[in-house]
């Protein structure tokens, strides 16, 4: 059995890895640290536990290096996660960081997005960016996984294929992106406030928001060349999941197979990513609660534009189930070792 | 593995089954009808079976009898299973009606609450009612399981620890019953419609639901005597789950810890059931997805009234699961074989 | 035109009433006080109103008596309206406080039930309970209004009828009732978190909730003998509307026609009551948005129960519309001026 | 006072179109017709206007001409309201017609996109295109319009100015719209269906929306040029509402304040348009049950793409209350007359 710690587990990604660890056949969960709920038994916080898990919250553990544990999970808002790590720690377990600390590999892309500076930079070469799909070989052989973002993982699978196959104008890609509020996390704040929120929408940070760089970054790397794109996240009011809606030019004559090639090509063999059918769009409600992420994929012959339609659950393929994914790649598991289940319909 | 077979599997009710079965490590499904989606593959209509379930609908099977299977689910409007059903088909299988047709056990009961002459009346005495909290012994030995109807679980099981120990006036009962959408099934309707329901209360049959009489029926055993009591159920936006709110008098003298003790002492065993700690009330939120059901226990002074709360997952513990515990019992499985998953949070 | 001012324009209730006041023929609003706001402009807060209303929130005006109005609207949570008032103030504007600090005639109970000392019991007295189909011609002589809340409204009115006409038992009476989450306020809690309370149901203080002791000490008065009852409120998501569930035993033989006459008797002039016909039970989504309150009668002869179910809209009639209608009465207006409009649909 | 009378009451947006005239004070209801509840009172299918209205609906006048009104109202699905209208009619009273029908002023261009023949071509070139902000002179002049669609009223106002002002590649243009669920209509659905789409999210007809040429037409008209664009509509799980957000590139250097002066300059006596502060997105609460349309105004320097994020209320904005707006047009009214009110919030 693998031996997981968990620091930050009563955030809701931190929640639905707990959720994802306590039924996977291998791991055994040794404990879950949380700063404002040391003391408190877990099933007090989410009494979906209540009679199932006898687990009280402690503080982070003053000396992570001497915790008997195989793997770390990390699920802290950024800039806490590199302030408490150290080579020692990274020589004695693998850690996986759901937190945005070390997906920028660029000191100073993260000091000028998150206005902060990076607290632990040297660390920053020994991360590897667990987007599974793309970044297998790299993971197998890593101590230190900095887990992608819920936008970014939906948005560089969407349109990883396409720049890979070099068939698009890097200058003209837009990903809409719609997220549940689960996206924003468990902190109070009038936005999430459900009377505010309820019954609305809204695009909030058209301009700016954080996970642009790290979207950039990756397709950047995989183009070959410097991508800057238009990313607007929108607020809607369900629990759970993302949609995103990605538009981009070919960048010489296409019809709709080729463009489907790519996707099968990259994702062929990938138990996670599903392409749908010709002319069917992904929903949210087909993923939700799973590791799934559905692709539809759409050629506009009137306006010669790639639409790309993808969703995924936030907190699962988002967040917690590819930490999870992560983890089975390091430990040489199956990849969908406890990440079997489909979505449960309708929820 | 036990070969199942599924009867109008593309209800909520249905498809629920065939998700809880799909995982359900003791079992192969065999086959889904559909009256309405014969020759269609299930993945095309609930596209969460996508790449993992390749089953194409049927229409019912001419000859049921001759199918090779184990077990038989049948999820149908009332009237349809008892029409269906035949002592050569129980001689052979076991059968789980998930519908309403052998609940009742006075046929003049049935046919004046359902407004129909009961097609197979001789075939009554043969069902079990299958609570299996309350009825387990007679559930291993027969063929015939009545599954019980969603508010009815809730409703019986909140009382029937007080009914047992006789601690409650039975004239003094009220089910005050809260239930999501799913409840009213898959059949379009403009109550259902959603922009009808979203963001509105309503009680509907106010007088008269159906499932006062399958409440009464098992109380009225319990308590050796006839009890009446009101039942009034209430549609909330919301997808899935029950919440009863039910109300009573004692019949004596009581304290809080005399009361907890008749819950304690007909569910202490039972995994299903989980009583709450003193002052907790309970929310959908926590039992939605698993087969939960979570019991709040109040005694208020000031009027001299027992207040219980409880809520279970309409879908799971209120039909699919439920016939999976009954198929677990009936075929001498761990009763939470298949059923072992807490909620997923939030959703 | 009534020169009116707001104490406590930014919660709900205190935002619905400046709706409601912008949009009324007869009031100019002088100012809107915030605590947490002042120096701000009331449309950067609540947008609906920018480009219509150039008003800055102040800070509590520090003599209130000086200032040049004619109605004072305090919207604060409990203990501080009775701090400010004085017997100046009320020689010299008509004061209505929306909040709970006069509501209850008895201060020990109003010290019990509020967990702290009233600040100012001398006022009490000066009070009239504002729930204006009942007490009608006190309120248009006082200059101290204590308008009621949201659940009290909606429970008082819909047991008046039975409790004058002295037609049920009282001590057999159970409200059960279901609230939107506006009537949590815009206070943050977690309970109030969008993905903290979206698809979930729960009951809340099933013993003690504060409008209890209100509800009781408005019938024990009219009935003319001490009444306890039950009061369990539910969070329902939803933004808006109170659907109460009540409960009770007739004292004696009686037919539908004579419980619906009691009615009639009680509300046949009131614009604001409607009286549904026979079997149709009421739904919020007929109510908000306006100042009604509808009421479906019931009887189960079955069961020998009465059952009431009623709708209205907790931020105007159970809050700002109810002041509204007082301040109607106190100024000598038609009771339904600025009142007219009906509940938009779908909402 | 303006005799209106109104074919196709029943539909959201009929029911939103009586509930605005019912409320103006210059317009006297004289029928509601509809097809499918002819002979039922209207409080009856719409218990918000119990007590209020009382008017029974009709089958549709077999002779529209002979009516004594000054204005009809057609509330139908495509093909209907152009079958009905004669010459004749348009000689006697003012027609607005909510549907499709005369939107498009190429027949061939109807024929196409509404997969039928247009039944009346003769009087297309009759229509004006009802979008007040840009075509009042016309409008006052007709005696049919064509009112716009909800998604095209939005997209059109997004971008008219950056089209007149020559400021935009009108071959870059995205318009990423997602609509609240009262958009598909009151006609009973799967996808409408709540347990179907509630907590869901997914784009539909990411190619073809019928909408899109009525964009394309108008904004064709105004650049003096062929215009193609994406327009992809998205559903949402709320009532009400359209939120549109509008990517496009300007085809020269340019600044923040210039982008702005195109929008002031364009719509700056408009008082239904609300020109949001630089910084601030559009969200549907604050437009929901108002006549208002917000509009966002963004330039992303890192892109060099303009953004426009804009909301309206699909039922108001995009239908009834545009539909007033026109007829105020048309009988020389204050354009806001009737249309006064703000938004409710939260609703």
């Amino acid at each position: 059995m693998i031996k997981a710690g968990i620091i930050g587990g009563t955030g809701y990604a931190g929640q639905e890895l707990v959720r994802l660890l306590l039924d996977h056949p291998d791991v055994d969960i040794c404990f879950i640290s949380s700063s404002s709920n040391h003391g408190i038994h877990y099933s007090q916080l989410f009494m979906n536990y209540f009679n199932r898990m006898n687990i009280e919250c402690i503080e982070t553990p003053a000396n992570i290096a001497d915790q008997n544990i195989d793997v770390l999970f990390i699920a802290l808002p950024h800039g806490h996660s590199s302030s408490m790590l150290t080579k020692e720690i990274l020589e004695k377990m693998k850690v996986i960081d759901l937190g945005a600390d070390f997906r920028l590999t660029n000191v100073d892309m993260y000091n000028h997005w998150y206005k902060s500076n990076h607290p632990n930079p040297d660390l920053i070469d020994s991360a590897v960016y667990g987007l599974c799909e793309l970044n297998r070989e790299a993971i197998r052989k890593t101590n230190l996984i900095a887990n992608p973002g819920c936008y970014t993982t939906c948005g560089i699978l969407s349109l990883a294929p396409l720049i890979i196959s070099s068939l698009i104008d890097p200058d003209s890609i837009v990903i809409d992106a719609k997220s549940g509020i689960t996206g924003a996390g468990r902190a109070l704040s009038l936005s999430t406030h459900y009377t505010e929120c309820n019954e609305n929408m809204n695009s909030y940070s058209p301009i700016g928001h954080r996970h642009t760089p790290e979207i950039e970054q990756m397709l950047s790397l995989l183009a070959g060349q410097d991508i800057k794109l238009s990313f607007v996240p929108h607020l809607i009011p369900v629990n759970r999941g993302i949609l995103s809606t990605v538009y981009c030019k070919p960048n010489q004559p296409i019809n709709y197979e080729q463009i489907r090639e790519a996707f099968v090509q990259l994702y062929g063999n990938d138990k996670f990513i599903r392409l749908l059918p010709k002319g069917i769009s992904a929903e949210t409600k087909w993923v939700k609660g799973s590791n799934y992420m559905d692709i539809g994929i759409f050629l506009d012959e009137r306006t010669n534009r790639i639409i790309i339609t993808s969703a995924l659950d936030n907190l699962i393929k988002g967040a917690a189930g590819q930490a999870v994914q992560n983890m089975n790649i390091m430990f040489g598991l199956k990849e969908e070792t406890g990440l079997d289940r489909i979505s449960m319909f309708p929820i």
